[in-house]
């Protein structure tokens, strides 16, 4: 097989081939000159991306590793927190919390909707005996395709008074969604490099707040590979506490030049733009979106199955006869939805190529679909003047 | 920019990231032993590809070096030939032969329609003194997206008992629509690297059969750089006249081995689907295409521009807004096509996108168009059961 | 800056162009049979390379993750563990289990000693109360360029009839040195993407007997990332247990592969040749070697620094003039020693080429240096027939 | 295999990694404003390193193909050329321009001696009916690693008073030996993209002086593909004649940018630093060179082969066991030199390891030969103070 991959899963997304090349380069020694200024480029632009003045670390892990790593660092065994549940990303911090002996109190919300902000805010106001170290959510739950308001969240947060930290996963969200989380009162944002940033999985990245530090000198949970001082002070120096990714750090700077070329805030626009189309084509070709129009993520569109549609036929279908690869159905979900990724390097040819080819695949497995109405849906989208 | 570009000219055609890595390679001695197995490898695949149990020699040149090549080595100053014009492309073959003295009798055939092989056929009929010494004209004509029918016309040829020799330019239809020329009587078929092989320019390939060879012996022309007999030798021996382009001939090893992959009749079935929902996706959103339905060449469209519009205003916003890169009209045609090239590595997923953009473009253009209703045209005709 | 890099430090090693390109390649779905086929590929060629019928695991971290993952998997706090102590990295294992709450206690080997293992067995058969849970040891101890004996350290702990499950960092030594776990009684070796399987780091390869997975089921440990029996499952089906590091694990294969072809009893040899003509220059021009030659490891040499020299400037003379790249000294023998990594993709002309510019680069210090002694000396080496 | 291959032939030269990512690109339109962009900055950096500001020109062709552009633009047949020949380059021109009916008169050279460039002008001086229309020699031969001084031979030409023009083929120094044609008198110097200018073959380069540019407007050879009025037409607006070879160019772009980062009088004084040291070494371990010291060139060295030493065999060693690459004797040197080249990427290391291995490769065939003598000449020459 030769022709192109339509690889739109909600990560990893497309690497463009500039960061492909980038990556394609004889190896250097971590403890040189050029490493330190590798890492001093990718720091200064992840703090752009991140809009943080505070401490931005790397870890060679997935997104996952980032996740434990802020509770290794910010808690202690026995430590409450409050951990909103919506899906298996969501979920999963809470398994890992919990793994380290921290307690969970979980604000289950159903999955497919986004957290209502006043939820978090009044268990934090009923909790008298500010017993809730800290609050977890992601910004997008890749499960369900859902964009939680951390905007809110984290104002919210502020005026209740409360000393809770909030960590927000933001794996799925970044360099595509704004977050602010200085100005928000976000204490700890966990990204990875295999979506927004446009690269292969295998580097997790942190941005910390100083009341997350703060709460790191308090932490009596064990840790090395995790510690984030230990990592600081070696990225700091233009190192790494131990033999860093080298290869994924040539292809962050790539990423992040090309997304500074584009402008941050228009990478935003763009991804709001094609997930619009998507769920505008979905819906004119007669599916049904998980989330509410107004839940619903920029990053990844999760769709219904058509009842007597097995998921499995369909995307060997689709990746065997038309190389577009979407992602499945997790947990719950499975065999239920399916998910479009339109994250990273995406644009408008990509979305129409993959709605035209739903359409026809669903055609072949005998869906009363009209061929051509969810394309015409997002042309129509694509064509309307943009508001916020 | 860093999105994927949608380079659907009528060649250079999108290289396959195999190919790309193919060719990323040190540099090795031409004069090897490593060289003369991947000279033997590209030789033999290119003779399944051309069909032929002929001599395939390559050239470190365009295509237009490869027709350059078949006059210099079959011809002498002073000879005629009949030389099919009919596009830009076509016309360069008889514009090389005059550059050399060579007398050309030309069949204009309107641009924009296949030739008649009976044409030809009743002109070499008619030269009673046998003057003629070659016929010329293109399998495809990249100019218009005509296809002649090569079977016919050789085959035509041969009843005449005509000596004439027969040459066809198949740089647009190499890998791409079938060509057999020792069953139909062809004597050169000239190709290049940058279209259905899927590479870079920078390699011409000639077929030549025995009658060419026998005419090569008594031609008077000068010459050097093209000579056959030189190159063959050299060839034979796992070498080259002189330095060869390694870098494009690895490339070329990888991209027979995708076509064999695929299977050539099953790549020439593909072309032809992918014209088919070209051409009615194009018909199908009101515009017109040039060629009528059976004079269309499976490997490139060319479609009139609608009144009111200015190419080079279209082609920016394809371009720059939807990284869709098309051709334009060439010679006479220039303003009044535009051309969709679906050679080489093309399949659904970039048919759609590029309809789907090239519709949107118009309705920015205020043209009237029905939104999607090409892409439905081309979604139907990719579901039709295919009939060759 | 365009020349070749003699990037000659032990790890990162040199990337090979066919593994550079094997990783040059677009994103797969990590849930799809592509991805399933690439980990079963990995995890068999591992096996091979690793001569063991048991478990192997890779976990996208660096090597250190590896040993992070031994001590959270296998230990409870407040076990014990007799650590071999000999340089910064045998001493990292020590510092992690630390750090987990292990009581570690050490034997002090000196920096640039290989270990006794009849200490090692000494002290487990003098714990009468079996309270030693593991002992750790590396293989090749990366600051010193010291070889340990595994096979002598796990035949021997066996005889002792001590339960102490043995774990070895063979991070600079997979691939290159034998190891025979099933065989020599090893219950967890620790590797790395970035030496021997020439890799860009990001990859931390276990191989897990029984013993060792016995033990994880009565572990206390705090664990989540690095649980051995949830990444297990997931690899064994296909997958991982989090977003895996696809880029290395498609250059993974591709270097199983070259190791395969070269065999890996011809890599183990050609290591060995390598190093002994690297010690033969070295003392050949004056220079002393920090091992004793029958405790040097055949991955890397560490090299006294004359008196008088800076290794600052020396290595900004060989890197920028030369471009020849060494490690220099960590801990305790920063400024002492450099390091010359002959590891992974390493043959003799780069030896020579490395021996040369340092004789060069002394020169221009200023050192007393027969020019050539020392590569006369490599070449010597090189002429000898090999004996074992 | 997987080990660095060290190319160390007279070209094609290696092609450093930067170069070979900036090829590993995606196609463009060879009509579009990209390309037009790259086209001009490779002319202005081609005028740049070709010290000129008459007219650059670039054909998709070998070097070779320059030079029949050269004959068919400059002559008409029956023309008298005075052509230098002294190896097998040096004799192509002159078979080049007999093949197209001009007369050629040879200045027979000793194979590996340089030419004088007195007996040219009194060539020229005796010509006292003005029929020589031209003089055609190479800078450096690339048969006998000899350099003639182009410098004395295009002025002492001016000096004469005599009109014929200038030929200078420069395929195997452009990058790596000062030429100044437009201060020199030289009227066409042709090069080629696979020596100093580090890239795979494929490209030919011409500059075009104005006396050059009068003769063609006289010249009566047919021509087309080499024409280059029409090719100047292309190129001046940002587009060539037929397909180019658009990958080499991106390639081209970057080398010259790697050129102008050494600055090109560094890479001349490099380029003779290298050969100095590499005769001081063949010299050094016994061998003898054939050119005599004053008429070498800086790139590359012929090496008289020693008695009894069989070069398949030698070379057949030297590549399969050190995966060193040198290339054989041409023409009637075939068998009696090797050639190494050290052209284009070359620096320290390379040459050293070359000459460790050709001495331990002699070594193994027998030669005496004390190991280490060469590298040490190497070694001393390297550190030499440098006197142009």
């Amino acid at each position: 097989m030769s022709g192109r991959q339509y690889l739109q899963i909600p990560g990893p997304t497309n690497v463009p081939d500039r960061v492909i090349r980038a990556m394609a380069v004889p190896m250097i020694n971590h403890r040189g000159p050029e490493f330190a200024r590798l890492v001093q480029d990718c720091i200064t632009g992840l703090k752009a991306v991140l809009a943080t003045q505070g401490d931005v670390l790397f870890f060679p892990a997935s997104g996952s590793g980032g996740l434990e790593a802020t509770v290794v660092n910010t808690l202690s065994p026995g430590d409450k927190i409050l951990s909103v549940s919506q899906g298996v990303f969501s979920e999963r911090f809470a398994k890992i919390a919990a793994a380290h002996g921290v307690q969970v109190e979980r604000i289950e919300v159903g999955w497919g909707k986004a957290v209502d902000p006043e939820e978090i805010c009044s268990r934090l106001r009923s909790d008298a005996a500010r017993s809730i170290k800290a609050v977890s959510l992601p910004q997008t739950e890749t499960t369900t395709g859902v964009l939680n308001d951390i905007r809110r969240v984290g104002l919210g947060i502020k005026e209740t008074g409360h000393p809770a930290l909030l960590f927000v996963d933001a794996v799925s969200a970044l360099g595509m969604v704004e977050i602010r989380p200085d100005e928000w009162g976000v204490d700890v944002v966990i990204a990875a490099s295999q979506k927004g940033l446009m690269l292969p999985p295998g580097l997790a990245i942190l941005a910390i707040g100083p009341r997350a530090w703060k709460a790191a000198e308090t932490s009596r949970m064990p840790r090395w590979y995790w510690d984030w001082k230990q990592m600081k002070k070696a990225i700091d120096a233009g190192g790494s506490a131990y033999t860093p990714p080298t290869g994924i750090l040539f292809g962050l700077r790539e990423a992040l030049a090309i997304l500074q070329e584009e402008g941050l805030a228009n990478a935003f626009v763009r991804h709001d733009r094609l997930a619009r189309a998507t769920r505008a084509a979905l819906t004119g070709m007669g599916l049904s979106v998980l989330p509410s129009e107004s839940d619903a993520s920029p990053t990844l569109t999760a769709v219904n199955i058509p009842p007597g549609i097995e998921w499995k036929a369909l995307s060997k279908l689709l990746r065997e006869k038309y190389r577009v690869v979407l992602g499945g159905g997790l947990g719950k979900l499975e065999g239920k939805v399916f998910r479009i990724g339109h994250m990273g390097s995406v644009y408008e040819p990509e979305i129409l190529a993959v709605i035209g080819c739903v359409e026809m695949a669903l055609a072949e497995f005998g869906v009363d679909i009209r061929l051509g109405d969810g394309l015409k849906a997002a042309q129509r989208s694509f064509l309307e003047p943009y508001e916020s």
